[in-house]
C-alpha cells in the first residue's frame, strides 16, 4: 500500500511560516514561531539537543511526523539552511530528495539519512514515494516547495500548526497556489496550551 | 465591572476575512468562508432567516457571541454592505457605533438595534463601552476597522474562526497591524467538523 504526501509546518496566525530572509531564521520571530517544538523530548531526541524534554500531545504528534516519514522533499536552500543547524545524524533518518538545478552525488549522513539531487519536482517526489515505501512522503519545504507541490496537485494532507504570533512580513504558505483550484476538508484539529494542529485533506477541483 | 473589547471573524486558511470588493460579498468563496454558520439555529435566528437549524458547539458559540456583546463598533462600509443583507430587525439588538467621517443623527431600527454615528474611533470605543454595561463591545469589522483597534491596544481579545478554505486574494486580518507590537496568548481553541474557533488575548509590547 502507497503512502500519504503531507506537509507538516509551523504557521503563524497571519499566516507566515518564515522570515524573509535567511539571516532572520534563527531571529526572535521564528522562535517564537517554533517556541511550542523546542522543549519536545521527541524534537529535542531527533536534533541532538539532549536528554528529556516535555511528553504530551505536542511531543506524541511530533514524534507520529517524524516517524510516518519514509522519506523526505525539500527545496535546496532548505538544505542550506539547515545543514547548519542540524546535527551530524540529521532529523530525517530516511533518504531525502533535494530539487536542485545542480544535481550532485548523493551524500550520506550518519544516522540513515542521505540527501539525493534531483532537478525535476516529479522525478523527486516518484523517488521518495518508491524509497519510503508504504510509509509517507512528507514535503518537507521551504514555503515555495509546498505550494509547487500542493498547486500540481501532489499532496495528499497537509498539517499547520498555528502559533500564536503575528509576523507582519516574511514568507506565506499558500502565496504560490491558486486558491480557486484547491479544495481542504478540516480532517483533524487538536489544540494544546501552546498551538492549535490543523490538519487538512487537500482534493483538486 | 467593565465588559471586555472583542472581536470574532471568520477567516479563511491563508488569512482572509473577506474579498477584495463588495461585489464579490456574497460570492461563492465568501459563502464557502462563512458556510460553517449559515445553517446554525441561533445565527438563522437572529438574521431572520427562519425557525430551526443546527444546534451544537459551533451554535452555543455563536449564541454566546450575540448574547455577550452590549454594544458593537462598525466601519461605515460595513454598515452599507450589511444595510442589504440584515433584516428590518438587525442581528445586534443593541446600539451600534458606526465610525464615519460624515456624522448624522441616530437610526434606530426594530428589535433593540440602534446606529448611532461618531466620526472619532475612541469616542466611539468610549461611547460603546458605556452603552454595553458589563457586557462586552464587539469590533464588529471590517478588517480595517479591526486591526486600527488591534493596533492602538484597545482590543482585549478576539476570535477567529478558520474556515478550510483558501481565498488567495482579499482583506487580510492582521494588514493594517504592526505585528512586533502584539504578543498574542491562545486563550481556547475548540473544531467542530466545519470550522476550528481560536481565541487569543492581547497584550501590547
Amino acid at each position: 500500500m502507497a503512502g500519504k504526501v503531507f506537509s507538516s509546518v509551523s504557521m503563524s496566525l497571519d499566516g507566515f511560516i518564515a522570515p524573509a530572509s535567511l539571516g532572520e531564521l534563527m531571529g526572535a520571530q521564528w522562535r517564537e514561531l517554533q517556541a511550542w517544538v523546542f522543549p519536545l523530548r521527541s524534537f529535542r531526541e531527533r536534533l541532538g539537543l539532549g536528554e528529556g524534554g516535555e511528553e504530551g500531545r505536542d511531543d506524541d504528534i511530533v514524534r507520529a511526523t517524524f516517524e510516518r516519514t519514509g522519506a523526505s522533499v525539500m527545496g535546496r536552500r532548505m538544505l542550506d539552511a539547515g545543514e547548519h543547524a542540524w546535527p551530524e545524524d540529521p532529523p530525517f533518518r530516511a533518504p531525502v530528495f533535494v530539487v536542485t538545478h545542480r544535481p550532485r552525488d548523493p551524500w550520506p549522513r550518519q544516522g540513515g539519512t542521505t540527501f539525493h539531487f534531483v532537478d525535476d519536482p516529479r522525478v523527486a517526489l516518484d523517488r521518495a514515494r518508491e524509497a519510503a515505501g508504504d510509509r509517507d512522503v512528507r514535503i518537507a519545504g521551504g514555503g515555495a516547495m509546498i505550494d509547487q507541490y500542493l498547486d500540481a496537485g501532489l499532496v495528499d494532507e497537509f498539517t499547520v500548526a498555528v502559533s500564536p504570533v503575528l509576523f507582519g512580513s516574511g514568507i506565506r504558505l499558500f502565496d504560490g497556489v491558486d486558491a480557486g483550484r484547491l479544495g481542504l476538508a478540516q480532517v483533524h484539529a487538536e489544540s494544546s496550551r501552546r498551538v492549535t494542529h490543523l490538519t487538512y485533506a487537500v482534493r483538486q477541483r
